[in-house]
């Protein structure tokens, strides 16, 4: 009787397998979409010594790959007999062929790559193949996506054999703001955040380090500047900061600093008051005084040592003018080009913020664009719901080719007013997420109603918390706590 | 003038250190306050390679001592001249006397240990003593919060010393109750949980598996049990089980498992409907049935095999026995209690939740007590401050010395209505840590006033988030967010 009992287990199991545990098998549940996906209807199963091997000796590469598996493996034990397994369903490893020896991780980076299971050659095999080794990361996120334990078969399975995927993003800027002055962030919370942002395939971190309210991070030519800390132990030593830009590095994200000048430095005074326009007027930036422009050019200089993305960001937002006696002689970004964009160098690219057809105004005269409207892509904005993410479209009444190429990405914002290390994960996610899909995938596959992903974006965010990512339920608005018992898939 | 500049900056950063990094140094910032602790005024910096040695020769403490370094070391990274110290001033590691060889972790183990730091005989070296290895990792969590990154030194520091330590708990039973049910918790998220109690010094992990909601836990011996889970990925394998138990083990923690009978069973008639008293009454379970009990049995048997802890839960709350025609003729718990507590068996641990007096009326019986009274030390209750968490006095009201020592302890309990794997840490941190104090610290040591120790309670939840544990802020209620800009250390 009990081994009937464990016969007809088996036998529901495998019917209910069916409809959730590989993720509703009759869709692909990968998030986000890849550009072309074919599957099939067979069942393999990694060995438990899955391995890689590779053309491209890197250690980023062997770094990605022991991640990858670890993060497959880490939410229940593997315990099953493989001799009871037909070998031809046995996948032994992923064999992975990077074509360019370059390494360097810069804006643009080629993230294409083609992934199949099995490989035709080498039916034990999975197949990766990639330009560089940025884009064999996505592949490896893709794969880890295909992966999952069953408790069936007890061990790590994919569904829906054989797959054959070519992916590549449509948008080249794909980023997350994260704000370190309204609250400090402690390292390991954004090292967490990098993790995360890479299982959605965002490929920048906007780190805005400094506001009005504190200045965290340590630099060498004005020393007194992180006199402006909220305390001595909320600060980022220059060694910490190159180790989170390593950390990204290692996962294919780049750190795009920002220092936020002239409008919100109140906190720089704390060090150097000259920098104020006067002790009853302490912001924005004092720009009749040569010394400001000293401790500007010394910041952007310590960052090249630290941060080597192409870019860096200078804020120039909300800058409140009431304090000033002359005119501004800084460049600053969006409000400055509402008012003479023009005049602005043709290297500059605007983050668009305020929505309301700037990006559309400044794609038109030449400059590139950085889509982050916050009607829809603040996540701080907790009462916009990832259905607004998701249908938020960067290239909006964008119709020119040449204008279109303009708008290099976009950006969801984290502002930290009202997040720390205790809510930000769940404030991000899964929201973030939506607006990754938006970036990622191309226009003409992704969903024109966004309630047709809602299944897959369930199962991503469940996915997030088998992995240790507190994203909140896709049924709440921004950090919504789920709203009563009930399965994941299901909240 | 840069070089004045640093100068300077180290001045005014050893002044705020003071103040702020050492965590308010002219107090103790140990969370809990251990029973008895004595400090001087000096600075101690731990070397690169601060290693250990012990009489001891266990996986378990050498486990824990590398958790601890690499915990110690996780948020910032050391780049510091050590050349540039006094060598007098350099901690080189920590010695461990164990003096019993018996590393089993039962109920009652001893816990007691003492730390003093430097050691008198051998200055450049802590030495911890402890009865067990479970004491040596109670001594073990409080060196972590002796120690922290200083920005001025660049390295680990340890401030006021020298320090001597003696502690031990005022109760055997600081327990922490999560529930699997309302949502099923991944693995990585319950060893999550793990981890930060053994932050706190709580020493049980009652685990609410199963209840009306679902049924998540694999029972060999009824294999249709879990066909109760929300989905086939929403289930723990006995290897799962197992794998918690001893993880939660390695950190001093036991595991009480609970099997809620009668009354919540709804879940368990998904695979065997004969369970149920009929279709339309699906719950209590039907006590008149002898296959009720043989599952029972069944269950308890496969729960001796995985949770070898000395007690386990019997639920038995919330019995609604409208659906039964026969009296119940198994024993269940509290509510049984107020009923015919003098009929339950000697080795009966009344679980007090009701609150309002029970505890004393289960002691006056000669029956043993756990609190966790529902209107000051149930998490789920997000409006009750951490405020009444600390001041809520097991003993209230039991004077007669005979009866106190019936009272083993206390629990808080995290039912998951509305948590899952996102919002379950800010829901128990910092107001588990407030009980977490009262059941550890000397009655005398405790705080008259919750006010008096907030301060330190909020050092301990920035110590969190430093850790990665998403406590929330302690100025609000039940997973607040932070309400504004701010320190961690003020909010």
């Amino acid at each position: 009787m009990g081994k009937m009992g464990s016969e007809m287990l088996i036998y529901v199991l495998l019917l209910m397998a069916g409809v959730l545990a590989s993720g509703q098998s009759s869709q692909v549940k990968i998030w986000p979409m890849p550009a072309s996906v074919s599957y099939g209807h067979t069942h393999l199963y990694l060995t438990n010594d899955f391995g890689f091997s590779s053309n491209y000796g890197s250690e980023i590469l062997k770094d990605a790959f022991d991640r990858m598996l670890a993060l497959i493996k880490l939410d229940h034990v593997i315990d099953a007999n493989f001799s009871a397994f037909n070998s031809s369903s046995l996948l032994q490893g992923l064999h992975i062929v990077i074509s360019s020896p370059n390494g360097q991780l810069q804006y643009g980076v080629d993230e294409s790559y083609k992934l199949i299971v099995p490989s035709p050659e080498k039916p034990a095999y999975a197949h990766l193949e990639a330009k560089t080794v940025y884009g064999a990361l996505q592949g490896l996120q893709t794969f880890s996506q295909l992966c999952y334990f069953s408790v069936t078969s007890r061990v790590l399975q994919i569904d829906m054999s054989p797959w054959t995927i070519f992916d590549q993003p449509r948008f080249s800027y794909r980023g997350l703001l994260i704000d370190t002055s309204r609250h400090y962030l402690p390292v390991p919370v954004i090292k967490k955040v990098i993790d995360s942002m890479s299982y959605a395939k965002l490929n920048v971190m906007h780190w805005h380090i400094v506001d009005t309210q504190s200045f965290p991070l340590e630099i060498p030519s004005y020393p007194k500047l992180w006199d402006g800390a909220y305390s001595p132990s909320e600060r980022y030593t220059v060694a910490d900061a190159a180790d989170i830009v390593s950390y990204a590095r290692k996962r294919g994200i780049n750190v795009l600093a920002e220092i936020d000048v002239p409008g919100h430095a109140l906190s720089w005074g704390t060090g150097y008051p000259s920098l104020w326009p006067s002790k009853d007027c302490q912001q924005p930036l004092d720009v009749s005084n040569e010394f400001t422009f000293k401790v500007i050019d010394g910041i952007l200089s310590d960052f090249s040592k630290i941060f080597n993305f192409k870019f860096v960001h200078l804020g120039g937002d909300e800058v409140n003018t009431s304090c000033w006696t002359t005119t501004p002689r800084i460049r600053n970004w969006e409000e400055t080009f509402n008012d003479f964009g023009n005049k602005l160098s043709r290297k500059t690219v605007v983050h668009n913020w305020l929505g309301g057809g700037v990006a559309q105004r400044v794609v038109a005269s030449g400059l590139r664009c950085i889509v982050s409207n916050q009607d829809k892509w603040y996540l701080d904005h907790l009462d916009t719901p990832w259905q607004e993410f998701y249908a938020n479209e960067p290239l909006t009444n964008i119709t020119n080719l040449k204008q279109q190429k303009l708008v290099i990405g976009g950006e969801v914002c984290m502002w930290g007013e009202t997040v720390d290390g205790s809510d930000i994960e769940q404030t991000i996610w899964p929201r973030a997420a939506a607006a990754a899909e938006r970036l990622w995938t191309p226009f003409d596959k992704l969903a024109k109603n966004p309630r047709d992903v809602t299944g897959r974006l369930a199962h991503f965010r469940c996915l997030l918390n088998q992995r240790g990512v507190a994203a909140a339920p896709v049924a709440g608005l921004g950090r919504a706590a789920p709203e009563g018992p009930g399965s994941c898939y299901r909240q």
